[in-house]
């Protein structure tokens, strides 16, 4: 989605709040926090939609003026007994009724040894989604986690393999994310980067930072930007050079934001953003 | 290095002991536990050999008829103010001393948020020890670990990094390790050994299993094989048909099989060998 938000005198009006940053809050909570601090738009997490009814999450944010930058998320499709297709029609189904350009897809973890088979899997149940996304005119995001995850969560590991899977089906369907936690390690990323850029597959550009020390539950190691080792700068470049000019979202899993007040991490969030993430973007 | 010891009847004569694996034992102990197990060949860390004395640890190993597999670690060459040579060029005497064929490298890591400024520094400083390698007939042994660790121990994350980075160097002066822990999860992994094996890089095929969940500290997360997720007999397929013919090396960084009296680990390395990693080497 380009949206250009960047041309905007708000320098807050590309920044996405995720719901999972204000892990606490409800979906009403974390919308006014948004609208409130002035951000461009959020990211909510199917829970907090569900706990609020779909057709209410759609009223409540098309009132507050925010953009849907993402519905997180759908994805799971390596199951052996389960193929995960309906839960996945359901959740392109919220997606287009919260106006959700993209439906966020984590796949995996791995059933048994068999990591290779898991991966077919996905493919395979992959394109039996792609009709129902291009019906729904919601993107399919497919976001590759940091490999640490490949056993139990994730079981595409690089943005290179999230660009194989993508490209048998249509721009329109299927992107990929840019999560900077799961990626910025990769030798390969300025390329891969660019590479999504010509093809038009990047759905979606998410920052947080990598701590270290990693928490001992290394779901809970993604940093505030700044508090960790990414260079945001660079990436930022990358992606705007091969551009992107949509929302960037925010999406903290951290034990100690999670226990600080959600107005208060918005602010530490906006100032970060500012600081850190937005000068490459407009550069 | 082609020893064929697969060849042999004994069926551990191609199975080497890690000193990490037996972390509460000398070298001397590791030797003798190793040789009274019938096992071919051992993979002793620096520190161990300079605990003994070096000449010591050479006659020592010798007179027990092991092969010294790979010793085991320089590298570190990513730091601003200390280039790291000198270190460098003594674990290659150290490795000539020793008879081991090749000197594991590990490098990283980052001092700074500035990941591609430190890999490129590991590509320079690689290159001014190659003549040193070649001189002392030591193989540098680039080895990748997990991306989880890009930030603070090394920088070459993925095979095919690796290979990069060794491809100007001779073949007899530079290979990468194959380490089950550190890529398991790489996408293109079996295509990558097999480029490895073509181009005779494959200095080293380590066996450890990835444990879930993830032990707190990810470093102790290696696992005795059949303990984890690894599927060992693709793996172990694809080494063998890339040609690699060599030594199986068993490393553990893990406080349970720490915490276990030596012999038993032994015990319990060879028959997870024998009955998960040996058959795919065979077939």
């Amino acid at each position: 989605m380009i949206i250009t938000p960047f041309d905007n005198e708000n320098p807050y009006a590309a920044l996405s709040l995720n719901t999972k940053t204000t892990n606490t809050w409800t979906l009403k909570q974390a919308v006014d926090g948004a609208a409130r601090a002035g951000l461009g738009a959020v990211a909510p997490w199917r829970d907090r939609v569900q706990d609020a009814g779909v057709s209410e999450s759609a009223k409540l944010i098309s009132d507050s003026g925010l953009r849907v930058s993402s519905l997180c998320r759908g994805g799971f499709l390596t199951a052996i007994d389960d193929d995960g297709l309906d839960d996945n029609r359901r959740a392109l189904d919220e997606a287009a009724e919260l106006g959700a350009p993209e439906l966020v897809m984590v796949m995996g973890g791995i059933p048994d040894r068999d990591l290779v088979g898991a991966r077919a899997r996905v493919e395979e149940r992959l394109a039996l989604l792609v009709p129902d996304a291009l019906e729904r005119g919601v993107r399919i995001a497919l976001e590759p986690l940091h490999p640490m995850f490949a056993a139990d969560r994730a079981v595409i590991s690089t943005l290179g393999q999230a660009l194989s899977m993508a490209e048998p089906h249509p721009v329109e369907a299927v992107g990929v994310v840019v999560d900077t936690f799961h990626v910025w390690w990769d030798p390969d990323l300025e390329s891969l980067i660019r590479t999504a850029g010509e093809r038009g597959r990047i759905s979606s550009y998410q920052v947080c930072d990598w701590l270290v020390p990693m928490e001992a539950d290394p779901l809970l190691s993604r940093g505030m930007m700044g508090d960790g080792v990414i260079d945001f700068d660079s990436i930022g470049r990358w992606v705007r050079t091969a551009g992107y000019r949509g929302d960037v979202e925010v999406e903290i899993f951290n034990a100690a934001v999670w226990a600080t007040d959600g107005d208060q991490v918005i602010e530490t969030m906006k100032q970060r953003y500012r600081d850190l993430v937005l000068p490459s973007l407009v550069a």
